[in-house]
């Protein structure tokens, strides 16, 4: 091949090859490769079926590398971890001064720093980039978060802001995130509010069809109808459509005949584990891991609710008579007031991030750019970009005069639903977590007094009082014996 | 000195001081030493005036090594991280083959297992070992838990018997508890327990005191009450003490004149990280960890609580006539019931730790050294000693047929009393997670089917089904896009 490609891709599973076919079809030849080369030549032939776009394969990673116009820029896409290592291992062998590896993995952000850093040795510049959107959002607009090597990212920022979605009035879904890590570490915070996300979405789903006792076409009517207001998002959408799909293999639909076991990779724990250590409540995103986690119990879920059956406790414990259409309105509203904690808890995470890494993130940019491509999208993140808008160092998205007045307003419904929900003897964790969350923010007094006087009793930790500076200790035990006498 | 020492203790903190005062007690001749040597004198004065007991100090750490009797014991309580590191280099160096360090501090444990492999390349052995019990168990019987090296414990077990706390018909609380760093594990997930048991309690008296309306005085007698039957317990004991203490800089009650920001150091976080690594639901004893991280924000929950007052929402929604008696007893059961929660997930994690490092640990013996010395001690730990006597290999504490119908018989009370706080806009984090988790976990069908089907639909993950074996995918935009044409 006699002209160079702008840029290249290895690791071609359906996420690589669309996402090379995006990018050729943005008007950016693409040099292609993988490991098993037949993933290749599929991918060359998927690039000739679909508008012979400018896809260029090859079955060994010299000439790959050797195509590309300097300096080189390589997106890998292959699974996290050590064959990241490996592919720029294998890569880096041929690449030259100022070239650039960008790994679009769901990768750990200190794998990208320790990478990154590697790389800058040998001259070689790197990027960790968060790439959302499913296949789909590959293949047609994904929402890209870009962190590391500022230089790398100029070098390519033509082609992000072609291949990212396009959101009107608030234009591509990619921009620079910030220096080492921050761009896995935002994606990985993206993907544990995705997680809070689904659980709330299951959760009205649980109380609607459980104690509403809606059919499958009623829910899929209401989640359309939730899908034209405040909700209107990705998630909502596709539950929409997945109420509406009969079973092949059967009679009724499809999503009752799927097994009640919830997989998971690793983005959703770490996000539980950063949050223990940046010290940030996050207890919509924590329920949403702990569901998947019970939902894997499913052989001791069936004998424990065979244990407590036989002691007269049911699935649902009140068959009570429920108004439907209020029932609908006010799980809406208890699903919308949860997402504003759920997202609380992500943003908040993601700022205690950058204030200890030194990123300098910016919550506004991020919300905007995951308005479109990846599978958060909503438009409830265009509020969420402009409560950031007024106030950038806004303490947290509840105190924002929109969303709290949004939440005012919704509070009753959420009381009703959680409640009805306890009553019913279902759980909504996500739900109730949510609303724990809200009212222990939103108090002036906590008990946690008790807790530091417990502290001090047992472990002479001190405390602080509510009149006078300073630090105090008391002798709780001797004191207490002395009254006894 | 002719006649060496039995036994030495190196780290003379309050906690120091009193462990060894109790070794010298039940008559171990013991050495001391400490790197600020005033604190070795007050410990020797201490050991004169608390009845002339066998304590010799040193100033020079070679001298105290030399001091004791061969194979060498030493207990070191300093501070976990490099401060035990400097301090097993300062002993380690004049020490010979067969001699033990024991470190007695709160250490994660993989630190425990790195010292003990570079103790043994030495030929020295090493303990990791929980002490649980605060300043006074340490004074006068702690719960121990030693884990590492069996001949080292083995060397010393005559005096951990006795040094233990002593509980009738149960024995001394100490066990050798399994390899390597299993010691700390255990400790560790004892204090996740013990955040559990805080919040509980904390939530208890903020429903009586802000809901019921109950004084001081009164909380003093409910808790008082409470300690004679069910939840008999150190915690309990020394909360109903609480109540009855007098500010001494004012007027009222101390209790009430406490910040409500409550500190921690690092084992509840560790416990919430080791849960999600180890795939274990753990829900109770997150929200107490997030419930210290938001009592912390205090001066974010000030300006928030302004923000929602005047929206018109104050701190206490409602204000019922609640009927102070029946409250009593409901908040009891739903404490109780929300325990058995929090023990459930605090046991599931010690098993699957476990499990994954091949201790062999015994969930009824640990039950057992609870039961008396440590922070969480109870009567309540005599029913898990008792359930897993039953079965040694019980899936959950909720599944016992003793814990079910207690949890049964509470569990309306349980309802109540989480709806109750809910509808008065306070939070009860810890209950309603642990209702929750109960109500999840005895579950035959969770709504997670819906979760697998989204995560079908946009990521390909591919989901189970319930009437067929093996791994499906639909192509559910496709079909929902066929169906809307």
């Amino acid at each position: 091949m006699a002209t160079p490609t702008r840029i290249g891709l290895c690791g071609l599973a359906v996420m690589g090859q669309n996402l090379a076919l995006n990018i050729a079809e943005k008007g950016f030849p693409i040099s292609v490769y993988n490991r098993t080369t037949s993933k290749v030549d599929e991918t060359v032939e998927r690039a000739k079926v679909e508008g012979n776009l400018p896809v260029f394969g090859f079955h060994d990673p010299e000439a790959f590398v050797q195509s590309i116009q300097k300096p080189r820029v390589i997106i890998i896409l292959v699974k996290a971890g050590s064959p990241v290592d490996q592919t720029i291992k294998t890569l880096s062998a041929y690449m030259e001064k100022g070239d650039c590896i960008i790994d679009g993995g769901n990768e750990w952000y200190e794998n990208t720093e320790r990478r990154e850093k590697a790389m800058n040795e040998k001259g070689l510049l790197y990027l960790g980039m968060g790439v959302s959107g499913g296949e789909e959002g590959a293949r047609h607009g994904p929402s890209l978060m870009p962190g590391g090597s500022f230089e790398a990212f100029k070098n390519i920022e033509d082609i992000l802001l072609k291949v990212a979605a396009q959101v009107p009035d608030s234009g591509p879904c990619v921009t620079y995130i910030g220096k080492g890590g921050s761009g896995n570490f935002v994606k990985m915070i993206h993907n544990g509010i995705e997680y809070g996300d689904m659980q709330l979405i299951s959760e009205a789903y649980d109380v609607l069809k459980s104690v509403g006792k809606l059919s499958n076409e009623e829910l899929q009517q209401v989640f359309s109808e939730w899908n034209k207001g405040e909700l209107l998002s990705f998630l909502i959408e596709i539950t929409a459509d997945i109420f509406g799909i009969k079973d092949d293999k059967g009679d009724g639909h499809l999503v009752d005949k799927v097994l009640d076991k919830t997989g998971m990779k690793g983005t959703g724990k770490w996000t539980v584990q950063q949050a223990a250590d940046l010290s940030i409540a996050a207890p919509t995103i924590a329920a949403s891991l702990d569901s998947r986690f019970l939902s894997g119990l499913k052989e001791e879920r069936i004998e424990a609710a065979k244990v407590f059956k036989s002691s007269g406790v049911s699935d649902i414990l009140t068959d009570q008579n429920v108004d439907k259409k209020k029932l609908v309105d006010d799980v809406r509203q208890a699903l919308y007031a949860s997402k504003i904690c759920s997202y609380a808890q992500g943003m908040n995470l993601i700022r205690a991030k950058s204030i200890e890494k030194g990123w300098g993130l910016k919550l506004g940019e991020l919300a905007r750019i995951w308005k479109g491509g990846c599978i958060i999208r909503a438009i409830f993140l265009d509020r969420i970009k402009k409560a950031y808008d007024r106030n950038a160092e806004l303490a947290n998205l509840l105190v924002d005069p929109e969303f709290a007045k949004e939440i005012v307003e919704r509070q009753s419904a959420w009381r009703r639903v959680v409640c009805l929900a306890i009553n019913s003897g279902i759980s909504t964790p996500g739900m109730s977590s949510s609303l724990a969350y809200f009212d222990t923010y939103r108090r002036e007094r906590l008990p946690a007094n008790l807790v530091q006087a417990q502290r001090d009793y047992f472990g002479a930790h001190t405390y602080e009082r509510i009149d006078v500076p300073g630090s105090f200790h008391t002798e709780w035990f001797k004191i207490a014996k002395q009254s006894k006498i």
